[in-house]
């Protein structure tokens, strides 16, 4: 299959153009380099050291045979994404190329403008340019299960069925988001929905979980391979955020009363998930939606699995809560569906102890780095719009046992 | 009250300016005049001749005694919107400045893209904008019926209870909006809703009908001060559009079927509207949602009544239905609350036969202007994408009685 990816030069997309390689799909990347800039912003950089995209190609060619096509270009410039879809003319194409971060939107208001348009002009000139170059291209688009925000009543895969007033229709599920970013998901998604029924495209929104992790299943041990690892408050997703905590013995720092549920997944089950829906196209015209997510875990739950794994190792590291710069429920009921990807045959990783020591092991050669930028492992991004680092909470507050 | 209105130089705006004035609101405009390019664009011009701003602002002193304050600028400008409201610092904003036409947005993928950055920008700098300098004003903001599209489920008024799966939770109710404008007025709400969850803030989120009519209860014979009234394919609304088309003895033309139910009020209705919401602010943090019209008609059925008030003034024109250049269903459940505003007092205009002789009268003297305009009565923009202009459908086809 010829697949598209947008956004390559991230956490996930380069991890995604090697496994699709290793499965013998051909792949091509787009990225403007907006991730490396976006965590230079925030004083930061990646835990695991990264290549330049030029050495990153040359060392893909030598392990997978040939560079892959690549485009340094930014997504909102529609005539640059048109042609780049007229020359390569993919099968499919996934669409990873958004500004991730809830917490980064949240600075002040322009960057919540930023990330906005960033994410909206960029997924509609995907949108624009498969149907006037591949209309039967299968869009794979990354959303988040955040999209959902946390409704008291169970969370079904996009659409569901209910009686109202004594009538009945199947419509799109609510969305609650909870921060300008996951808004623009939410702005995205309901583009695509309507994309295909406009123009007939077919897609498949994946709502996806907090992704933490090294490694998928075809990671090479070339360090020109590797992928970033984020720990900063913007980039940093919560587990990889408490791994490169443990290793330099920095408390693990969950938020608030550390209640919040949300599904969780390796790095290498997002690969096999990603791949099943590309392996396993919709019809036309269908938009389809998967919650993709090992299972749901509490932060507190998470921040103790990574805690004992640490001492395993040698490494102590306690767990202290810190304020929560967050606006967000943190004592709720969380029941969201993920039967798609079952259906389609995902094999979940079942030993998250023996996933996270994986990552401590790939971390501790570089705890120097991350020891560098020590300052970025608190946040200070409020939801509340003011910039000042969280403090501590003491244990009464926390509610930890 | 402290009114700032933005977009105050279009069809409702300036209308609405005048109307708070005659009420004794303290009001002040801002607009970039983006309404008079855009029908520009599409080859057209108001059916009503307007003055421009200027001599617009001096025929309001003359009247209301003082002129308005008022800015020319693109709500875009993020700083600029700041230094306005910072400068007025009003008690309410009302939002009007948005690009209000869903065949403009379809034109093809520049002008999707142009119109849903214009709206979701324009409305976020607002937002930040208030919650900067007068966190404690209300928003009143325009969107459309059209957020919800036509589901087979009755609409509630922004939320509604619902049990799933044996649990109960209230939700914001699902939005199906039918071309890019309207998404665009979707995002735009979903950012208003998580506002005042996450600032506090207070608004009032109007699910308006299609508006027709020329006068409100307070407007002014002075030629100055007569808002504009479009027929172009992109700004001129159902009924406005066979209005101008009955007094040059054009077809009226409604689309397809003409089936398609609507909620629709008078424009005086809809200051009427307006004005209740601004009188009755919500609490701080609340964000409420009023759908807004006099009643749902179908698209025949107003034409009829068009065709009719017409051969009373001894204009003859025949209904001919065309080819529908949208996207939509032409037979439909369609049933919109609209409780919210006859709770506040709401007294819907109930002689529509003569609101329609109204608007007749009013634009008789104007039938040149509309006649050298008349190519642009009949819409060439599909949501297929083409540029091709609508057919007449044989009576059989358009299931006329």
């Amino acid at each position: 299959m010829r697949i598209l990816i947008a956004g390559a030069d991230g956490y996930l997309g380069w991890t995604l153009l090697q496994h699709l390689a290793a499965r013998g799909h051909e792949v091509a990347g787009v990225d403007s380099g907006a991730r490396r800039r976006w965590v230079a912003e925030m004083g930061s950089t990646s835990a695991i050291p990264i290549a330049s995209a030029p050495e990153r190609l040359e060392a893909f060619a030598e392990r997978y045979g040939r560079q892959p096509q690549w485009w340094t270009e930014d997504l909102r410039d529609l005539d640059a994404v048109r042609g780049t879809v007229a020359e390569w003319l993919p099968d499919a194409v996934v669409h990873l190329g958004e500004c991730p971060s809830a917490p980064y939107s949240m600075i002040d208001a322009q960057h919540a403008i930023d990330v906005q348009v960033n994410n909206v002009v960029g997924t509609f000139a995907l949108l624009a340019a498969i149907r006037e170059h591949c209309p039967d291209a299968h869009l794979v688009k990354l959303g988040t299960m955040g999209e959902y925000g946390t409704p008291n009543v169970p969370i079904p895969e996009g659409f569901f069925d209910i009686e109202y007033r004594g009538r009945r229709d199947t419509l799109p599920f609510p969305r609650q988001a909870g921060s300008w970013y996951h808004w623009s998901k939410v702005h995205g998604s309901n583009n695509i929905m309507f994309a295909c029924r406009l123009w007939g495209l077919r897609a498949t929104d994946v709502m996806q979980g907090v992704v933490f992790g090294t490694r998928a299943d075809t990671t090479s041990d070339d360090p020109r391979l590797r992928t970033r690892l984020d720990f900063d408050q913007a980039f940093g997703t919560a587990v990889n955020r408490y791994c490169c905590q443990a290793v330099i013995g920095h408390p693990l720092t969950p938020f608030g009363a550390g209640h919040q549920k949300r599904g969780f997944l390796p790095l290498r089950d997002s690969m096999r998930c990603l791949t099943l829906a590309l392996e396993h196209e919709p019809e036309a015209g269908e938009y389809r939606v998967f919650n993709q997510f090992q299972r749901v875990y509490d932060l507190s739950e998470f921040a103790e699995l990574v805690r004992a794994a640490a001492h395993d190792m040698g490494l102590e590291a306690e767990v202290r809560h810190v304020e929560n710069p967050r606006v967000e429920a943190e004592d709720h009921y969380y029941e969201p569906d993920h039967q798609h990807l079952f259906d389609l045959g995902y094999a979940p990783t079942l030993d998250i102890p023996g996933e996270i020591r994986t990552m401590l092991e790939d971390l501790l050669p570089h705890r120097d780095r991350i020891e560098r930028h020590r300052d970025v492992l608190l946040p200070d991004v409020r939801w509340n719009g003011q910039r000042r680092a969280v403090r501590y909470l003491a244990p009464a507050d926390a509610d930890t046992p």
